[in-house]
């Protein structure tokens, strides 16, 4: 039968294929603090200077440095204190010759001050203060847009609204921002052996934990997954849940039916239902037995029904996409090297996608893995922030040997 | 004045004071559905192996070892087809001398058969398949137990639920899972030169940025924040405001007025509250302005109204107590060690907390930070997930040293 799709690509090109499909989502307008975590929609620019005022960062005496600048240990200044100033208020007038006013940290430089010196460094009754050594023009002075200048453009699209950046918005007066909606994604598990988590099992039988950790993923990378329960190994069933599935959501992925038996029906569904296949089998592992495909606008993921290889290619093969449709900028996990101090007693005749956790060892970055890993664990994906990518027709890895990773970290 | 407390102590004798005040939260139970990213309050035993039996990890034939033991190229082994078992299913029998059953991935090894021959490596027809290799006992068999043995500890109190956790509670069927509350937190902003971030700026006056930024920070750590609003410059009005805030509270965090002026009033407010003050003042910067107080069972945390020394002291010295009362097991930082590409001009007489980002180059870490630097700027935090401590009396630092710092990453 002539295949219409491309089959047993590269990790590279699968990611690939699917980001190309991942559409950004609409926007929307949220409150800002409702905005954290979110990914912002717009660039920001600063109406405002943030601080938006010369300021001073201590508590001390505004003066001219003119004033001081024959100062000295054994030649001190007098100033008369002319005024206070505390954060929040402006002084009713500012120091002329021979004059300070006493301030307060936070509150605005008075007009023709252009030194702060510190409390700490002066002598000071109520009515006069006495100073003790030159300082240079703007010294102990923030400057207005020190942080952020009118005009400048603060973040832009795509940028991950953490907290420092809530921060820097609410400061230039954001109430309301506007972010990329969530995906909405629908996980459908199908299979003959699937029983509900709260089901005991029978003989044969194994509980739909699948859906539960995709489920987790989805949720810590900003997108709204719902569980949609368990179909039969029934080709005309899993096309029908696929297409009431596919109404209102963003993506939909399936589990399990992925791979090349006469009981593997998730593809021929597919294909009955009109979507366009992008892809199936990829040669990674675990993780092979993946479909891509797209029915309207919304994407189809087939994921094997083994969970180690369902959370491998969701990691490796589907987050770039995931992360483009949530609108982020930095699509693409960053591949970096690190070193495996236990190496890895497996061989990997057709590669092998490895999880991991980043440890720094003195200035060493170490790829640090379970030594127990086999076909269906997901317990080594626990505590996972590095995806190993151990390329095809390797033999065991020795002790110190270099690994290349993708990093989920950020 | 005599002083009850400790004070200008350094950030390792602050964070030990926070750890010891702070207490891990009750437990109460949520759904498994509702639990992504919550601390688990209790260790979880299987009940059960995973996966609960015996399986084949691909579509073959499940035989008898003994049967294909003399099987070669040259000297193929026929078996007759008894049946087969998809999974979900189990075999009516299993193999017996001379027999085969053919099997599907995830269906149970019938009794009897010890090897399973991937489809590729046979030939085979509706009644027969032959098989042209030995195979050791066991061969394609996933044992029952691999991934998770029952009775096994499989996670223990105050491991994150992280999405492959909630997959292996739903694979032992837990519907419900014991979690730590999340900890309440207020604040609690003082200052007269605070405005509300939706009013626009008078002068002198800046917005009450800090508390959106401080909330984004507590929630994502898994804490429920609240912002109280602001309160003026008065001693009773603050006083009475962290009363009012620490009842039903588990930490109230205040801003500004921390530090030594007759107008900073948060610890003589603290003191009127009859709050016992766990330390002020801290020999770090930015940060120096904190306060520590418990008022019956609520921590307060006095925090500088300076943006950026609020977050410092937030990561660098209160973040472990945090994580203590979120209930998680690991409560320090993770220090490593960095290389800094770029050096850091300035000096740090007094030491520095110094906000960065790490960035694995080569197989070498690197922290990177930004240039500008000064105080009051919070942008520099908006990527932040290394906390470089730089020591008093350091100078400028040369491009290629070697920084410790605090890792959020993980």
């Amino acid at each position: 039968m002539e295949q219409r799709y491309p089959t047993q690509i590269s990790m590279e090109e699968g990611m690939g294929l699917l980001l190309s499909a991942a559409v950004p989502m609409d926007k929307e307008e949220v409150r800002l603090l409702d905005a954290s975590g979110r990914v912002l929609a717009c660039d920001v620019a600063a109406m405002e200077d943030i601080p938006p005022f010369d300021r001073s960062p201590l508590d001390g005496y505004a003066v001219r440095a003119a004033d001081i600048a024959a100062a000295g240990e054994d030649s001190p200044v007098t100033l008369k204190i002319i005024g206070e100033v505390p954060a929040g208020y402006v002084a009713e007038r500012g120091p002329q010759e021979g004059e300070a006013v006493k301030i307060l940290t936070g509150a605005p430089i008075p007009e023709g001050a252009d030194v702060v010196v510190r409390y700490e460094d002066t002598s000071f009754t109520e009515e006069e203060v006495i100073l003790y050594q030159a300082m240079a023009s703007g010294s102990n002075i923030v400057r207005a847009g020190e942080d952020v200048r009118a005009g400048q453009i603060v973040m832009t699209r795509g940028d991950i609204l953490n907290a420092a950046r809530i921060g820097v918005l609410a400061g230039l007066g954001y109430e309301r921002v506007t972010v990329y909606k969530r995906p909405v994604v629908k996980i459908l598990s199908t299979g003959d052996e699937l029983v509900p988590v709260t089901e005991n099992l029978r003989p044969g039988k194994i509980r739909n934990s699948s859906a539960y950790m995709l489920r987790a993923f989805l949720q810590s990378w900003g997108m709204e997954a719902q569980i949609c329960g368990i179909v039969k190994d029934d080709q005309k069933a899993i096309q029908e849940a696929i297409e009431a599935c596919a109404e209102g959501a963003d993506c939909v992925i399936t589990t399990g039916g992925a791979s090349a038996s006469d009981r593997d029906l998730v593809l021929p569904a597919l294909e009955a239902a009109g979507a366009q296949i992008l892809f199936w089998k990829v040669r990674m592992k675990p993780g092979m037995a993946t479909i891509a495909a797209q029915k309207k606008g919304t994407l189809v993921l087939g994921l094997s029904g083994n969970p180690s290889a369902a959370v491998a290619a969701l990691l490796a093969l589907c987050l770039p996409a995931f992360r483009k449709m949530c609108g982020r900028k930095d699509h693409q996990l960053p591949m970096i090297r690190a070193i495996m101090p236990e190496g890895f007693e497996k061989k990997s005749p057709g590669g092998r996608v490895l999880p991991g956790r980043l440890e720094i060892r003195g200035t060493t970055p170490c790829f640090i893995t379970q030594k127990r890993q086999a076909n269906g664990m997901i317990s080594p994906w626990s505590d996972c922030d590095l995806i190993g990518i151990i390329p095809r027709g390797s033999g065991p890895l020795e002790k110190g040997c270099v690994i290349e990773a993708y990093s989920l970290v950020t």
